[in-house]
């Protein structure tokens, strides 16, 4: 949890002390009161002498058009800080992009706490003002380099920060897949799907699907299969420096999805590869901070009956 | 287990003293081996005294049109016994259609035991003639009526004997469901879909989705929630004389199967309707057959590791 | 849900036209504030025509002497309906002593909703009235006939409400138990133990060890291995008419459980028996109570995440 | 997967050149055929220029005295390979004693495939001729170091290469653990009890309680609940290097196990302390060997239904 220093454009002279001299907001488009949550947060950060900027869309669409818009490129390059106002939704689809920038986030919910967007809208001063100080813990992400190839040739390549995951068509039956772990077979798994899911995704879909929990810290992710037709295809966890390869074996209407992208009418013979992307994402959390304590709140641990 | 007499149509005069006078085949469709299987047994039926009639897409795949071809109503109106060489699947799909008929089935395998196919076809001259003389464990297997509701009228209707399945599009994300119990509440469930399963139907999909295996006598569906995004959305084993019904609350591409049978573009608000069948399933097994040897072979149980 | 007549003893002149003249309370014995919900129950009662009767240790405990103190036996003949002050483990102790009698039960919690005791202290003169009227729903809950034999004697017998337990010594490694139904071999399984839950029970340790939950009027047992080694050794609903027997095949220090009461130091080749009882609980709820609503609160369904 | 030179004692003139020199065979005492296995291997090792020693109890009980009879510490030593002639069970019995001095190790079964002794004794010769010529794959297994705390003083020690378990009573309810990890509360969680395993054990005792595989490569240890309470108290992977404490808050007659070792009579307070130990034991496979053709073949994957 180094904290090194970043100092990547010239900052405005009252911004230049300052851990964070440039941030950028980005706001969950559409969602009610997300306009004046925005602004109040870009006149805080404006107040404690940041440079402020707002991401593309989220400027048109609250029309706080005061602020420098920035593209994700520009972010990346200019900002020392996301803040993120929104749920894990929307911390997943900006943080996907930045991750490549190396641009550190922190996640502001308005209503209901996140897995990875951790500080309440009501007490986002007292929460900021430490952080923008430069205490904070920092929790790195790891992401999933995924591709698709057919007939040899690579037709599709995203990053996900939660998942990947192959699935059947909606009204098909099970789909049948081979699975390779660095070029070893591992099985042929017929089930609904198959879900490979990063420490981040192992609370999300791969938890439903039976998975367990991994720690962030866990330089692995958990293959979960859905619905498997042989019950001892149990979860397992694999190192995330090897080269997983799922192949449609048989099946219709077969699909892929990276976190949010979908890819659909795979054949048979379509290889869907993961690796460890060489980006993670930096999340910026309190001071005091526990990963442990987002869990037990998340889960309902230690609520009684 | 009662056996009841079945004297449906007047007999030939050399069947008339047997059990089953009157012997329909149904073969799998396209299985290597298939038509000498089915020749075979058809020939073993007429020197033990039967009358011996063939399915009629049977007849027309196998070619063997010495034996009269029936459709299915008419092997219903004028059967005994129908016998089945196929596996499970081949059982499901005519037995569906028999069970209004009283028809009792036995299902002959040809290389893996089946849940109800439990007839090794090197062994059919053993166990047929017990079972043609009227030794047998006659074991009734419960079908589901199934129905989906639009707009206040039924646009589709059918019956399942393994499970009842409402799920999400393939590259969907989950779907949400409202389940009513004779009317009342239970519960909205988000997930990939529901299970609604019976005995029979409790050792296929609905075990791979972490359902329980339900004894064929118990009078009850289990419905079992796919990967759901509530932990607590158990599996739940319900009274097969209530009412189910699953609405489709939200959710892309959502459709229903009743066993193999697809019914897919449900929109919201649709309403997918279970009730017991007034039909039920007649099986018959070899004398000795018990439902615990079945299980305990198929999953592999007492084979050390 | 049929409401038969009771009228078991003579009524004192002002409860003779009461649907339940004489009503018996059972209280948590040592539950703080126990006291004072036991007297001003019996109060309201008083104040409605009922005769009121303690049960022994209730009254002993609470000190409230001026109402008749009656052993469970006296109980079972004189009265028409027990109110238990308690939770569910409270409803549980009685109601196994009461089942035989018939008396039909109404559960009042002090604090938090039990699956059985679902009238809450706060609304219990509103929710009683109706009920003394003779308004509510009714609900039979089966009841578990156990039984422990040893070298071809019965060594010990037991009723349980939840569940019969068998299960490996603390600090030992599996126990393997041989399981039949009916006489006819089921499995062999190695575990560290194995739970025979009725309906009521499906919801309290058997959940926990992975099973589904079975609705009241299901007229089955679940069977759920409690850590299997076998991954297929799935749990199984069984007929309640079935006779479960289990025997000791390895293990040290092997113990069985009925609800609460423990034996212990069971031996190789002991084995318990489950069957039903011909006793069930009569279980009182409000008028319009339905089993999904208390499943549905209890479990945190629909609660959003 | 270096194989570093190990040259440890003087070996004999023939043994000079050999990757190996002097190597120990360890049997699993009191097993049939064992002596004959023992002494046919020690004699194919000594023809092929090996010196050959016995572990001591291994020589005692198979009466096998011409060979040198060593303590484990003088294995550890003196020897530069172990074979061991036995299942799963005598490999973790001799590996947590041997991992510290670094000893390879070669597991021989005799019958049934196990997930670390993966030679079958039928092809010992053409199998362990390689591995003696440097031509092998080298596997690191993680230890844990595991120790109880009482008043603040380590009462026990003891190192696992499955897994740490601290349970329940036989006879008893659930207990109730405190669990930490590096001093961050996580949960108070009600069970019956809590499995920490190693990758090694993760195909054992925590697979039956509902944990995931973990590939050896993964630094982490899964904690599984066994029969938790709280529905989502799921497994969850912990970092290797993490301190995990789980202290007894409630229950009685709570016990440790460590791999095989016991410790019974937990007192409420004490601590159940999890590191990483410095030691891996190191296990030597086949060359071509891999991991996922043993679970694939253990965990009967790939099998047709």
């Amino acid at each position: 949890m180094s904290h090194s220093p970043d100092q990547r454009s010239a900052p405005s002279q009252a911004a230049r002390h300052l851990r964070f001299p440039h941030v950028v907001i980005v706001g969950k488009y559409h969602a009610p009161g997300s306009r004046n949550a925005v602004e109040e947060i870009a006149h805080f950060l404006h107040d404690e002498g940041c440079d402020v900027s707002l991401e593309r869309d989220t400027a048109l669409n609250t029309g706080l058009l005061q602020y420098p818009a920035l593209s994700v490129p520009d972010m990346g390059q200019n900002c020392d800080l996301a803040l993120v106002v929104g749920g894990d939704g929307t911390m997943l689809g900006i943080g996907r992009q930045l991750a490549r920038y190396g641009v550190p986030m922190v996640g502001i919910n308005q209503g209901r706490l996140g897995f990875i967007t951790d500080v309440p809208f009501e007490s986002y001063r007292e929460t900021l003002q430490p952080i923008l100080r430069g205490e904070f813990e920092e929790d790195a992400r790891a992401l999933m380099a995924a591709s698709v190839w057919r007939d040899g040739r690579c037709v599709f390549e995203a990053t996900a920060l939660n998942d990947v995951v192959v699935n059947r068509g909606g009204a098909a039956s099970m789909i049948e897949l081979r699975v390779e772990v660095d070029g070893h077979f591992v099985a042929n798994q017929r089930a609904d799907g198959l879900i490979i899911a990063s420490p981040t995704g192992s609370t999300a879909y791969a938890l439903s699907a039976g998975g367990p929990l991994l720690h962030p810290a866990i330089d692995g992710w958990v293959m979960v299969p859905i619905a498997p037709h042989t019950l001892s295809n149990r979860p397992v966890v694999l190192p995330a420096r090897s080269e997983i390869a799922v192949e449609i074996v048989s099946g219709k209407d077969a699909s892929a999805n990276f976190d949010m992208q979908s890819l659909t009418s795979l054949l048979h013979g379509d290889r869907i590869v993961v690796r460890r992307s060489e980006h993670a994402l930096r999340l910026l959390h309190p001071a005091g901070w526990n990963y442990f304590d987002t869990l037990r709140k998340k889960l309902h641990w230690n609520e009684g009956v």
